[in-house]
């Protein structure tokens, strides 16, 4: 059973010292997570009952919390309130709907400027663009690597849009985290536990998508990893699921996003397009996303998909994304929110 | 390779005899489909490529079509505009959206007149209610059979509604469909090809589930047996998948809405309340369902969910009916529907 | 919670009687399973705990047994031996393995005829062969009906086999179970609950298939329908599960074999042919299922595959049946048990 | 399309330098695979055909395979006979068969040493034991890490077992290496591409576990991701996937085995105690799975299962281990194999 020691964050360093000392005293481990007004001390081990009315004595502890989930950290049930992370200047989680949007991969520099212009033309939030791509077999394009990160800064400068991209080992965290505003761990190292502790341990949010085989239970116990690292700011991504239904590439689980709201503070994103597989499918599943109450959206687009070296067919082209955008500017508004950058009003930019 | 034969639905009868004849004179079978201006003779078995001019050149034949996909009467290859199927005064498949609410079974006179006046009053199109239930055990409550279908009348007579109830053995259907305005044919059956026989023999509307592992071709495939066997009026519902995830009675397969679209012209609606198995995850897949397109949904409500002699977890209940039904209302116009019923300028009623 | 009561089968009639009328009393219905050796009679619907005691004190109640398992009579928890089912002189169940072989649907006269003289001199303990196929194309062959159930009497006369067949609707059951020596429930009707009631109304055995969606669970409660009804004789079939993989026609569940062995009295074979979905992959799956304890296998064998009007890809020659035997043979002794019809002592026929 | 040129394990360094030139020259990569008597260069990216001639004719190649499946590497197009993969004395993939055993997770000296002498006493052929346990919470126990690698050491010294242990990340390949006989890639890291071709890189054996919901053909593109960095000693093992049935921890796939054996020469063992998840089911697995054609088994078994730090629930007792290797013994003789360290005639240690 865990439990969560409260601590002031305005608290005398230390103070906070000593909480930590009591606990390790003990023989167990502390994980650290800060939030804007608090820092959660979680007890890793099995705490004596006796020494918790003791541990609860120490100046620097508020409160003390047992019978948390075992996604302790990421729980509504001590943080009611929804989490707002900041990417440069959006904010995801509150009113606003960010729509991330770009290529799969990063392929060359004139393809990725040209997605660029066209989705902050037409109303997205962030740029998406993979520089490091796993992929099933040793013999695909595996991405451009550190060259692909420079391409993804140049395209920021021109745009202004703040950069999603993905990192697939420990190792490349730094330098990825030197161009990204935002990492993201794909499906397949939703379980790579040194990876989410590795981005865990420094400050960049990240974008945390749900692994094909992953129960909702697991996606909350991964994202726990990054939180117990010491990193609150995480987005939890339903990117589709793996059945026995072949007419699509994955089976979105649409019912995970109520699922998630209810479970945890973090906002919670879709991908329609791994979803879909198939760009003809993409606008409804974005649609349903948002009307069942996600906080954003990410959507490959590429200026010529029967050009793209990966995922060609489910990325919209720049017309079919901006016609989208439409559509959801207009399903926000049924349902009390508006897109990011959209005033107030629900007109779109 | 499917054959169908497309006839003028005004031609002479014996002339369309003749094709029948011609036909099974070769040793073929032939499955008629009738809509509101053709006759559609599908061929089943091998035609010899040289007696499919003989056929065309019969004075009631309008066109041969061939290289049908597999399930050549519910696609869209050959007829490309939407189909619209009429429940009494209700139409779905149009502009309008239609809900269709009511308790799981029906339990007694009390309990059902009173859910059929509360989702009434709230907006419902028609009334859903179980009188033959099948259930997973033997030892649990199997419905009230023909009493239940009384009172399903006398809740049509009370309220105005349509009812929709379930058949479960081709020697129920003459029985139900004394009552029913729709038969609908349950999950666990939607592969019982004779009762698809026997609903396809009777002129009523058919509300036909999707297993809860079928493909979306196979979903295709048992709606094809209703028309082949003569009966075009059938809608289709989507009502969630077995998967591994266990957070959720079923997962939703969103995707299957715009996939049937694009596949049928048959009409598509979505039960949310069985594929979340819990209240307080229905509204956010109702409306996920009506931004992905649905032409209806079918819920289940219940005026005291917790007494419910089966799915009461999953009910709604009169109250949270309605709050959905505004929130129905605002979806279905950022979609440029409407639900039926409320004014075209989308004024609820 | 199940309440059963246990009646000595040599009581009296007017005993029985009292206790069904005490019963029924109660405004509840009871279900009678039948045994070798005892009647059991489960109540249904709640029986109030003060009335227990007055039905344990009838003359003809041997004991009450309560907290059964929701599968009651299926259950080993009341009956700790193993059921063995007598299919004419084949008994299923016991050491010896039976091994049901022949085409997937009759066909013809001579197709049928061969194959069943060729299962039988390599070993098959029963014949197999559908004149009633449900097929998920309305277009594709149907099975002959009741011509073909003839031609499965000729091969019986022929070759001494006892005959399984599909039966596929309630109404079908007098005339299948005319000829049948038992009747098989096919996977797409393991939760055809009318049609598990009428097997269980008359006396042949049942084969059970598991849906190809269906929990382990659901097929007890499904065999519990039979019982329930009346019919104890029940032989349950495990015959793979649909999954994401696909390079497989369906995922054998190897695990079943001893899960249901644990939990039912009741015999378990396995189908390694539509698990397998092709010839290959069959005699591995059919050694394992023996291997793991299964009391039988249904396998398709056709005398020309290449020709098989259904399922052609995954029957067996009839040479590589009779090479399937010979290793059989040799598993079978490794486990402690033999083929039907081969010496105590392990010699083959 | 992938092409491979052969190269004769003995040619020249010269000439095969100058091969890899030749391919780079051309603007592709190249990924040396070694096998016993050959080198196997697979070239990455389209080779214009023209060229294919010209890279023919260099004196180092043997050879130039094209139409390759996407696993050219592992796959048994150009390689029909099985691999041997030898781990220290014990070959695993040849007529014997392997039984690997032991705890799931190194606890402590005391545990480990007591389970590893029980299980060479019973006749394993190495011995299992996670010192880096990747752990859906980040709570749960994680593995004694380096001082756990010093235990198997110790614990190989005390038995003559080959030790295999999990690696989780590239950063401690090295790590493990230097302490196990054989690396073990875990199912959550089936598709960690860096840590596969990190693994690759170095010379001891891979034992490659399929990820949970990874299909076949994923399963050996990862382990080509093996090959391609360079090392064929790769030992794939199914170990159960994620299905709706909750029944079991997982679903055995054991048509993988044969299916496995067909496609690739790689030998496969598989895990029973992980797909059943409790201990009352893994000895039938086990018998399947020998049955069916594996190479070998890889089986939890503690001294004290009650008392595991995890997956006690399916830990054999030594003696339960013990009673098992006797089955197995016979299974094995059945299909004309025997357990490793038994005696040609088939006698048991």
């Amino acid at each position: 059973m865990l439990v969560i020691a409260v601590i002031d964050r305005n608290c005398l360093l230390k103070d906070k010292a000593d909480v930590v000392r009591f606990i390790e005293k003990q023989g167990l481990r502390v994980q650290v997570s800060e939030t804007d007004t608090e820092s959660l001390l979680a007890v890793i081990g099995d705490l004596p009952s006796d020494l918790g009315a003791a541990l609860e004595a120490l100046p620097a502890v508020l409160e003390i919390r047992r019978d948390s989930p075992p996604y302790a950290l990421v729980s509504r049930a001590h943080r009611p309130d929804a989490s707002r992370v900041r990417v440069r200047d959006v904010h995801v989680g509150g009113d606003e709907i960010a729509l991330i949007a770009g290529p799969c991969a990063v392929e060359n520099r004139r393809v990725l400027l040209s997605a660029a212009r066209a989705v902050a033309a037409a109303g997205a939030s962030m740029l998406r663009g993979g520089a490091f791509k796993p992929r099933t077999s040793p013999y695909s394009f595996q991405g451009l690597g550190s060259e692909g990160l420079e391409l993804l800064a140049e395209a920021r400068d021109a745009t202004g849009l703040p950069v999603v991209t993905e990192v697939v080992a420990p190792e490349d965290v730094e330098l990825v985290a030197g161009t990204a505003d935002m990492l993201q761990i794909g499906s397949r190292n939703m379980q790579n536990f040194r990876l989410l502790s590795a981005v865990g341990e420094q400050p960049l949010p990240v974008l945390l998508k749900r692994g094909m085989m992953a129960t909702i239970e697991e996606l909350l116990l991964a994202a726990e990893y990054v939180l117990a690292a010491g990193n609150a700011r995480v987005i939890l991504c339903e990117r589709g699921i793996r059945t026995f239904e072949r007419a699509t590439r994955n089976t979105l689980d649409i019912c995970a996003v109520p699922l998630l709201k209810e479970e945890t503070h973090l906002p919670v994103i879709v991908d329609p397009s791994h979803a879909a597989g198939r760009r003809e499918l993409v606008p409804a599943l974005a649609r349903a996303a948002v009307a069942a109450g996600a906080d954003g959206l990410i959507i490959e687009v590429h200026p010529r998909p029967e050009r793209a070296l990966s995922d060609g067919r489910q990325s919209l082209t720049p017309g079919g994304f901006e016609r989208l955008v439409g559509e959801l500017t207009a399903v926000a508004r049924a349902v009390g929110r508006r897109l990011h950058g959209a005033t107030p009003a629900g007109v779109s930019r």
